[in-house]
């Protein structure tokens, strides 16, 4: 294979990028001087190196622990269960939120063969178990699976006492907390309700 | 700047990806085996390497000479001259040419200070002047420029007495070569006029 056709290969297999933007994209890095090709071939190689999960939050870091977890001013008896890594800079940046975070990588999916266990939900029990938390907003997305996977979060920790709650309905039903305006989420995690 | 936030700006530089899209393909290659990212980054590296002008016609190559001219099946009295090597694979995959081509490497635009020296009008005319050539179809794009390209080229080829045609407006006006189907680029090369 030629190293052009490698290239619209493997820039096919990302999302959203079909072979003819495929096509598009490594013509126009042909058209950019060599170095910039270099500069984000650099940047795709050292990306796995360097980035593994928080040990406390599985938050994406470059340390043991990420920049949340390092930072001893975030309230730790608060811990906002997230999705994905993505789900925690949509809610860093309304600036509202001071607590810790948890992601569990994924929502509970039968269908596709996400299972509790698939999750990084066990961990979550054990920081709980710890006894230093007070509240647990699960920040799943607000989809059906999202839903079902907070109500199967909520019955885990229902041993330990600690006030769950869920983020307002301000966020659009079926849409993806990612793509979400700052102002939205910010209302919807001020009227934050307990779990019945 | 974080190994994450590096590809996230190389990303943005790339035409149609923006921040957001370059966020989400870089968590994307977060979540696949590290091996995808690694085989993206072989395959940049390389590009700039290994590929280069066909020094014939100037389109894209491994090789001194692409695989067009390097094919003595291909009629060497027809030259196609296009704007960019992308322009071939849209002729190509119509099945319809059966001649040599040329990259003339971007359009005439005075207003962004693309004069004929930048483009390889000069080496055209060089083929044409060796006199093996019958006939040159002028197939910059539909647009106001592509026009006064080939018009402008048109002008240069009138000494040697070689038939200049354009592909038939088949094609869309104002639209893009690389963009249009096979069969409207088929049935505008059948219906090529000569230049008046």
């Amino acid at each position: 294979m030629s190293a052009i056709e490698e290239l619209v290969t493997e820039l096919s297999r990302l999302p959203t990028i079909g072979r003819k933007s495929a096509w598009r994209l490594t013509y126009h890095l042909l058209k950019q001087p060599a170095e910039q090709s270099k500069r984000l071939a650099r940047a795709l190689e050292t990306l796995t190196d360097r980035v593994r999960r928080c040990e406390e939050c599985f938050n994406l870091t470059e340390e043991p622990r990420c920049a949340v977890c390092a930072d001893s001013r975030r309230d730790a008896a608060s811990i906002c269960v997230v999705e994905e890594p993505s789900d925690i800079g949509a809610v860093e940046r309304t600036g509202e939120y001071r607590g810790r975070y948890h992601v569990i990588g994924g929502r509970l999916s039968p269908l596709d063969g996400v299972g509790p266990d698939d999750l990084t939900i066990d961990a979550l029990v054990e920081r709980v178990r710890g006894g230093a938390v007070r509240e647990v907003i699960i920040a799943t997305n607000p989809t059906l699976e999202g839903e079902a996977t907070a109500l199967y979060i909520h019955e885990q920790l229902q041993p330990f006492g600690v006030t769950v709650t869920r983020p307002a309905r301000g966020l659009p039903v079926g849409g993806d907390l990612e793509y979400a305006d700052g102002v939205t989420i910010a209302q919807a995690f001020a009227s934050r309700r307990g779990m019945a």
